[in-house]
């Protein structure tokens, strides 16, 4: 892909981060209709998550209005560029309506192959986290620096991060018990802040599952431009979503995947 | 107390909040060496928790030589005006090692009744929330906004935050797990920014074990400045720190104590 056009896909990213935080911030931490989407669970809808989606898609209309998009909240509008924007307004609702500064706005550009560059955009705090295209760089309230794993081999020295203990299915929930307790340390409740510690240096694992395409695609460029990895629970793209581990390093990948899959 | 004498103790706090700050941001999110406290677990001491409580010393030695001085990293200073500061440089170093955005300063002026006045301060986001002699404030980077615990009476509206889902012992655990089924929403890994975020009127309760004096003094000024009530597990004070319970309301207060004690 040419310079320039990394770069226009750079600039159009960050006008989208900019229309998020601003269709955003206003709702956070004040008192919130939410709706259930599903009547099983808990899963709230803000009008914060839909007004950063519409700002989103406005700046696409003018800016790339050829590529196809997909959005939590509004769903597939096709294209005929080959690209796809893969949005989540808010990851991390739960955190977003408990005030917790661990929610995030992200941003993908993708083509079949999976995710081209990433954004983690955490509003409050003002940070922004982007990988992919030849960038890996965090900008935030006290520095901008580059983004790099570091290089954890051994479980017994590497942090882990997930969300909710309980994962997901019993199994699943097995499955990340036996990876957490070889760790040295977990931690729970980051949402997609997780994945920016992980491209960040400051963790080692993220081991998470349930998740959809516009969760992780966003994480996948940016741990992966950091110079992690990021694959499904079998070794396999994860950019469909479902289950997830982002690893530091190849030798954490590898015994995390070892023990997810039941090896002990 | 006289309102000068409330306005020289806000100036003394806010001035060890700030040094606080200043000592320990060079150190977030770097490499640290840290050393094990107790080798029978894993609490990290770093360099950034000595430094912060040394500057907070400092301007105690300046402007407050009379009060003595509790702090988690060098003890117990005695003084002779029957006042104590209270102080943990860094409440969460697991956290702080984990680059989460949810550690903070902790200061409190106690007397032999409980604590007089509490900032809970996170210097990376740039929040500060002040609870105590009259006041109840949170200056952050987007706001400056009073306190205020929210009305939240039955748990099944509540939103419950913990820091670990292990709390402490098995016991300690089967009785917060009692609390959180109750509950509508659970959320961990909050460290002291769960108390901040009760005390803002964004979740409803918190509930921990094992902590020390200094954890919990300041989070006690500031959630009972937001009208909110913190005690431990039998209903008693708190300032001691072990088992605490903070509710925003009497009716969630009491209903999670009754959980907490074993009735179903």
């Amino acid at each position: 892909m040419e310079y320039n056009l990394k770069s226009d896909f750079w600039t159009c990213a960050h006008q989208m981060a900019d229309a998020a935080r601003a269709a955003i911030l206003p709702y956070f931490r004040k008192a919130l209709v939410t709706t259930n989407k599903d009547n099983s669970g808990f899963d709230p809808v803000t009008e914060a998550d839909k007004s950063a989606e519409r700002a989103m898609r406005d700046v696409l209309g003018q800016l790339r209005p050829q590529d196809a998009i997909l959005g939590e909240e509004y769903g597939h509008q096709p294209g005929s560029s080959g690209l796809t924007w893969v949005l989540d307004p808010i990851d991390g609702t739960r955190g977003f309506i408990s005030g917790t500064p661990t929610w995030g706005v992200l941003i993908a550009l993708s083509d079949e192959s999976g995710p081209l560059l990433g954004i983690i955009d955490q509003p409050y705090i003002g940070e922004r986290y982007c990988g992919g295209l030849g960038q890996a760089t965090m900008t935030g309230p006290h520095w901008t620096r580059d983004l790099a794993v570091r290089h954890t081999s051994d479980l017994t020295d590497a942090t882990i991060l997930t969300t909710f203990p309980e994962i997901g299915t019993p199994t699943e929930k097995d499955a990340f018990d036996r990876v957490a307790r070889a760790c040295r340390l977990t931690r729970y409740g980051m949402d997609c802040y997780a994945y920016a510690l992980l491209a960040a240096g400051q963790v080692d694992l993220v081991v998470e599952a349930g998740l959809q395409a516009y969760d992780i695609q966003a994480p996948i460029a940016v741990v992966q431009a950091a110079g992690g990895i990021v694959t499904d629970w079998s070794g396999g793209p994860a950019h469909d979503g479902g289950r997830v581990i982002a690893a530091a390093t190849p030798e954490l990948h590898a015994a995390g995947l070892s023990l997810l899959n039941g090896n002990a």
